[in-house]
């Protein structure tokens, strides 16, 4: 049986992923980039679960990736349920920043900090738009 | 919310398999290499389903894919839930065959069929295991 | 030493591509997805040998995939230089076919056809451009 | 025509990658997963320039990625041709950092700080091997 789990409580979202063979390379364990895909997976989930659906679809804004930073604590294998989590760290006019982990049960695979953008049509920066700020500090309320 | 449902029955497993951004690309749609992956992961599952959960990790055989065609019918749009499927088609005495297609609710969006060969640990083609054989019989008897 | 051929002879347009550790998975040969990623690239080089160097970036047509049959003779490995082909097999007013095969020297490791639909930019079917269809007609002479 | 060019000098080994549009999201740009796996194609390189050629087949050593920190400056596009450098930063007795940027012509387009580990065929730490540490301590003296 296959099943995911998504939890959303207190600025702590949490979303199970499968490790498929497409994932892992000659070393016999996930190749080091696809943990960054992990987590972009997480954060269209957090949205999805706080009502942000179809965020991709519309057109006022967007985000990218300004910065990253991952540590790599034990490897990630075929077949593992992963649990991938989403915590607001902090958030400015523009941008915010997440903590982003990785874990197998209670044991701590990765551990990561994304420094998120909002631009605008023209790939510009832009203001938060306000669904999205209005969750970023509910969830920093929480923390 | 989030849900993958699988269906096990007749010789037609269902698996759902949500679309993320990584696997688009600049066309806006789901890049045409994503779809044998998409179709990788169904036939993990399937075993999954099936009690052969952890097929990947003994050492007596294992499977490699001989032949795949694919006919592309309408375009996958990110943030789609598709569903994938896996019928036996024919099975040898070292291979089996395998129907694939991927919907959108009830649209087709693509067809394809896939040859799997089953090796031995030398990468020598070797009988299909009694329980990966019975499995697939039992799915012809009901087709 | 690194380096790259490209050769543009009657009919066969040859690509050589390194393989890395990125591209393998954890049976520690090349993932059977990317096999298809190969070939892609070999067609965007055959195009930009053939002058047509930017086709991506203007606005009138687009290339998409609408079958696609792919025989997996011999693993790709780590490491390996692979040479992939690309031969102009037929045309139609909107379409046309491609052989591509997957070299190292002289071994085959993979034989593949592929069949390219041409959309206009409201994604329907429209004549191949005057320019895509004289490089075809004349490799198809060349054949 | 297309051509890839290696430059082994004082410290920053340069390797140049083509962007195709498998490399692309939906957004129109490079997917930021991809640019880990241009670092990791420019390491292999510079490896390979070094005379250690087949590091990945032999069976003493291998190498993780323990940590990564990566700053997207600008986006990377389909098409382009980048140059992704590598520069020893430090070295300790089981590790080392690279400095990794990429470029598109003079302007820098990402910025990252890769620290590898070395483990045994146990994957346990082990001392870099001889022929990686008289690399390193060669290009941090020519730094």
């Amino acid at each position: 049986m296959n099943q995911k789990r998504n939890t959303l409580m207190a600025n702590k979202f949490e979303f199970q992923i499968r490790v498929y063979i497409e994932d892992t390379d000659a070393g016999g364990i996930v190749y080091h980039a696809n943990h960054i895909r992990y987590m972009e997976r997480t954060r269209t989930e957090w949205l999805r679960a706080s009502g942000i659906d179809h965020y991709w679809h519309q057109r006022d804004y967007n985000f990218v990736v300004h910065k990253i930073a991952l540590k790599y604590i034990r490897p990630i294998m075929m077949d593992d349920m992963i649990t991938v989590t989403a915590s607001v760290v902090s958030c400015k006019a523009s941008s915010f920043v997440l903590q982003q982990n990785i874990y197998r049960g209670e044991i701590m695979l990765a551990s990561g900090e994304v420094e998120l953008a909002c631009l605008n049509a023209e790939l510009r920066p832009r203001r938060l738009p306000d669904e999205i700020r209005d969750l970023i500090l509910k969830e920093l309320e929480q923390a």
